[in-house]
């Protein structure tokens, strides 16, 4: 071992030995879900079912949001110009940072900083929620996680944190954005939570660290970026103008899952 | 609508309508998993269960393989610069390409090669395992997905094909994929399937294009990147030297699944 | 030293010491510009006089070419979500490829061809470019390098090729690339050179590879990429909408170097 | 002009016009080099003579570093897996942040503030650097742009430092930086400007702004990383160990520039 010996706590690897944080990963597979081995390689440990079940949800509920999103305009681009589809999606990722996913982790440290506040004033949530809310407006800055600029109920938002309730796994996260929530609600100019602001909650409520928000996002967000850059290079020519404007669906109509 | 109107068939977009290849996404989150959801994104449609199944041994037999590889290494030493988590895996899918995750679509374009060449020539796999085994010596080249540096009989390759065979899928790629092996047996100097050589016979058999073969491995490592540049970034000092050799596993020893 | 023992020829470095290519890097400071110092990085010596103005020329051709590169979009579109001017500009180098920048390259290949038939055929240049042509004809595939959307006589191909003439550094590859505009002349639809196409005929005569053409590219077009991501992110509010036609030039009017 | 018409300030394009910041592309090529070039693109005017001699050595003098900078490893790792020569100097771009080139930017900020100091105070140089150190070791940070693990003597600082007296440019950027250089060399413990430091103090007296340091490192230094790609894959094999400390410089012996 010389002066730069160093360790990693992730994989054992050995002559067919593959082990993700102590599991044989052979053990692993058909046993564990793609969520549940996300969780294990990040956090360290198996989720419980419930939890399983809420990453799938956030997971899912993340995969596209279609062709506006920064991160999709940079990867059809990129990948219009004949570059290998992981240069596209590349480059996509890059695209997921302070404005453009980071809300959820925003929102998740203002979420952390109420809860905080709360405990150490011994308050309701309620008042709280109302001081940041009250200093955030004297800052002129708005709180990542509430409002959208299309969607007013946003059905994800919606989903998620009805499954969050059913699992029991509802806990000070999705109470204090509630709180938030009800205090915008009372300005007569309501903010509804986000789907960005659900995720922050139930991760909060999840143990998740604010600063492996945005990598979950990423990792979500990922099968969306292949599935642009793949339709970029299968029906499109090269160098086309990628108009962020003058775009719309023609894929399968509304349809619903089977029984 | 413009000259440069164009449509997208993947995510359709409203007013709290989100609808993944048509299926609305709260009805998606806690009805199918994550795995599900990648196929529904980038095939179109969603898979049976047995596909789902595989799916996401696939996925959890990808998710990480330690510190050697070189997406790793290239996440390890961005993320040591101290640039964002983002940059830091961005980083290391670029590195996966043709040498690094490229052998999965090398192979699936060989045993593709060799199945047409049976059904053309009406001859049994094993003969045109053998001729095409024959064409590439005669080149020398090597056959991608054919033998490891380090695992003589990798565990995931195993239970891959276990599954693929228990739950109906394994058909022409798992079969052709087995009759290269059996020519390599007879050589004396036998090549075992590899994972990447497994993993080209499954997606074969799944009706997978080999074109996104790179894309289902950087979806599948992409949770590895972030949990090896979340651990550079909270336990070691930035500027490190990264020492591809000197490094060693320090995490959880040996456990199980429980019941 | 161990089995991965490696060595480079570009730099050596020790204490107080640094040499490129063998040449103490304080001497080369205040004695060779930049444009050299890259010639001399890249192809191991230094260029002579003639080759150093026509490489300084080359860069600053390439320098910027207004919004609508993809290059420039993909930067301002990472830009645009906060993400740091490194990410942003990488993310524009990753949109230069096949068909962004790739035209040199092609062209490079294309004269080379041109000039090793004549040689071969111990034929007149036009008479190869003729053969060439009809070929790509057969083909339907057009020749890069010739033609352009926007610029019917490119100002930067007029220059580069008089200065080329001027410092007598033209041969073969100019002639050749003069051969296909006959060619083309001569059936009722020219085909002007482009300015990929003058590079690619310059870089011939310079001797440089086809396979650096594009690393060429990239490093004269940094500064462009790097003016424009600034401008992003000190002009405009992050997340705007980047809309590739709705634009406009506003910075000073034509003006001219002094005497 | 729609809702999201937008303006550059950089280059103008029209049917055979490309004028960069007002000049024609055409004037600039054969009359400024790439250096001056890039200032225009950047600074949005011409440098004068000294400017324009001193970032030509600023830009040699940053060219490369041989292997040891983890920009440079990191583009060889992506290199050896078959990736673009794009996708790897990419990569190494991402890897030139906060600990890697962030130093200069870093040091034009402590520069920046020891003379804002100095004139608040109206207190000589030396008092507002003392000032300033005694602050830093209280928090117990060092101050970028001072000190070297290899090189004790810079022969690029000297370098850099006498050109910029001679061309007369030294100013407030440069005698702060001495002061700086003097308050350390008092203590016992001398810790001598570096190449960042230098470049920093320069790049204060040119009025290049601080947020900009790190874009004129990655200009500088995208060359060698090119070089560094270039030669991985013409020179090793792919999927080699990039190990960091078993190598060294078989290139050119000393030489010296003729004349």
């Amino acid at each position: 071992m010389g002066d730069n010996h160093w360790t990693s706590a992730i994989t054992e690897i050995g002559p067919n030995v593959i082990r993700l944080r102590g599991y044989p990963v052979e053990e692993l597979m058909g046993n564990i879900g793609f969520a549940e081995a996300i969780y294990l390689a990040l956090q360290g440990d198996l989720p419980d079912a419930a939890t399983g079940k809420l990453l799938n949800a956030i997971f899912v509920s993340s995969i596209d949001h279609g062709t506006s999103p920064p991160s999709v305009l940079t990867t059809l681009t990129v990948a219009s110009t004949g570059a290998p589809l992981g240069s596209a999606v590349a480059a996509g990722i890059l695209a997921i940072s302070k404005f453009h996913g980071g809300a959820i982790e925003d929102c998740m440290k203002t979420l952390g900083h109420g809860i905080e506040h709360a405990r150490h004033k011994n308050s309701p949530f309620a008042d709280s929620a109302q001081t940041i809310v009250d200093a955030f407006k004297a800052k002129g800055t708005r709180i990542s996680g509430f409002g959208h600029r299309l969607h007013t109920k946003d059905p994800r938002t919606t989903r998620l944190l009805a499954m969050c309730d059913e699992l029991g796994k509802s806990a000070d996260g999705v109470k204090m954005a509630r709180s938030f929530e009800e205090v915008f609600a009372k300005t007569g100019k309501p903010l509804p939570l986000n789907v960005d602001g659900a995720i922050a909650a139930v991760l909060v409520d999840l143990g998740i660290a604010p600063g492996m928000a945005n990598a979950f996002f990423m990792i979500a967000r990922l099968p969306g970026l292949v599935a642009h850059a793949h339709e970029e290079k299968t029906r499109y020519k090269p160098m086309r103008v990628v108009d962020p404007k003058d775009t719309g669906y023609d894929g399968p109509p509304l349809r619903h899952l089977k029984g």
